[in-house]
C-alpha cells in the first residue's frame, strides 16, 4: 500500500511539473526557458526537479510519453466501440484539440528546435516512429475483427494521420483563431478520410 | 527600357538577400539571425540591405509574397493541363517539396515566432488567408469548367490543403529524413484526397 501510494505521489509530481513546464515554455519560449523558472513556477527545489527530470530533454521525452499514453487510450475506447472509425476520428480529434489549448507554439517550437539539438531530434524521431507503429497496430487489429476496410493500407493511414496532426498544431500555432473558425471540422473530416480506402484507379 | 532593366536588377538583389536571409535563419535561428549577420551573408552594405527590407518581418513578408507566386503559377499551370487535379496535385507536391529543401526547420520557427511577435503574427494570417482565397478561387474556376466535380466543397478543399501542406513541412522539420521515407507518396495522396468530394453519408 505504502509503495502504490507513493507512486501515486510520484505520478502526481511528475504531472505537477510538465505543467509548469509548459507554463513556462509559453511564456518564455522552449529554449528561452530555463530549468531554473521552472523550478518556480512548479514551487519546488532544483534538487527535487532534477531527481524528476534531469533537464529539459526529459521533459520533452515526458510530455512525449503522455501523449502516447493518450493515443493508446483512445485507440482503446474505439476498439470496445460499436463503429470503429467513428469513435476514432471523433475522440482523437477531442483529444488532440483539448491537448492543444494554447500549447501549440510549444509544439511547434520544440519541432524547431529539433533542427539544433541532436538530442531533442532523437527523441522526436522516436515518438513518431512509436506513435505511427501504435496507430498501425490499433488499425490492423480493427482490420482483423472486420471493423475496418482490409483495402486500407494501415501504415501510409498512421504516417498520413501523423502530418494531419501536426499540420493541425503548426495551423493553430500561425493563428490563435484557427481552430474555432473551421479548423476542428477540417481536422476531422482529414482524420475520417485517412481511415477510408482510396477509390480504385480508373 | 532603363526602367525595366532597374526592375530587373531590383528583382535580383531582393531574392539575392532572401536566399541570404534563408542561409542566416537556417544557421542561426530566425530569431537568432540579425539584420548584421544578413547584411554580410548577402555581401551588401545596410544601408543597401534596409533599402530592400527594413527588418526581418518585411522579409517574412517577402517570402510569403514568393510563396503565393509559386501557388497562383501551378495553379495557372493546371487550368491549361488537360487534367485539372492530377496536375494541381503533381506540380504542387514538387513545387512543396522544392520549397522545402533545407528550410522546413526555418518556416516552422517563423510560425513558432508569431506567439510572441504580433506582426509576424498578422504577416502569417495575411498569409494564409489569401493562399486559400487563391487556392478556393482555383478549384471553382475548374469546377465552373466542368474540371472538378462540383460536390466539392471548394473552400474546405482549401483549408484542408493548407493544413496538409503545414504538416509535410513540420514532419520534415522534425525528422531531415521525412521527405525520402515516403513523406512525399503520403503528400501527394493527401493532396489528392482533399480535391475529391467526400462519398455521401449513408
Amino acid at each position: 500500500m505504502v509503495r502504490k501510494a507513493d507512486a501515486g505521489l510520484q505520478e502526481e509530481r511528475r504531472r505537477q511539473i510538465l505543467d509548469a513546464a509548459l507554463a513556462c515554455f509559453r511564456r518564455s519560449g522552449f529554449r528561452g526557458a530555463s530549468m531554473a523558472e521552472i523550478c518556480q513556477e512548479a514551487g519546488m527545489s532544483a534538487g527535487h526537479l532534477y531527481h524528476y527530470f534531469p533537464g529539459k530533454e526529459a521533459i520533452v521525452e515526458a510530455l512525449c510519453a503522455r501523449d502516447l499514453g493518450l493515443c493508446l487510450a483512445v485507440l482503446t475506447e474505439a476498439q470496445s466501440a460499436p463503429a470503429f472509425a467513428e469513435v476514432l476520428v471523433a475522440r482523437g480529434a477531442e483529444e488532440i484539440t483539448a491537448a492543444i489549448g494554447t500549447n501549440s507554439p510549444t509544439f511547434i517550437e520544440i519541432i524547431a528546435e529539433s533542427a539544433r539539438n541532436p538530442r531533442v531530434a532523437a527523441i522526436l524521431t522516436g515518438f513518431q516512429r512509436e506513435m505511427e507503429a501504435m496507430l498501425a497496430g490499433g488499425l490492423r487489429a480493427a482490420q482483423a475483427q472486420g471493423r475496418l476496410p482490409l483495402a486500407l493500407d494501415a501504415d501510409a493511414a498512421a504516417a498520413e494521420i501523423s502530418l494531419i496532426v501536426d499540420g493541425y498544431f503548426a495551423r493553430c500555432a500561425a493563428n490563435p483563431d484557427y481552430d474555432a473558425t473551421g479548423g476542428r471540422v477540417h481536422l476531422r473530416r482529414l482524420l475520417a478520410r485517412a481511415l477510408r480506402p482510396d477509390p480504385a484507379p480508373g
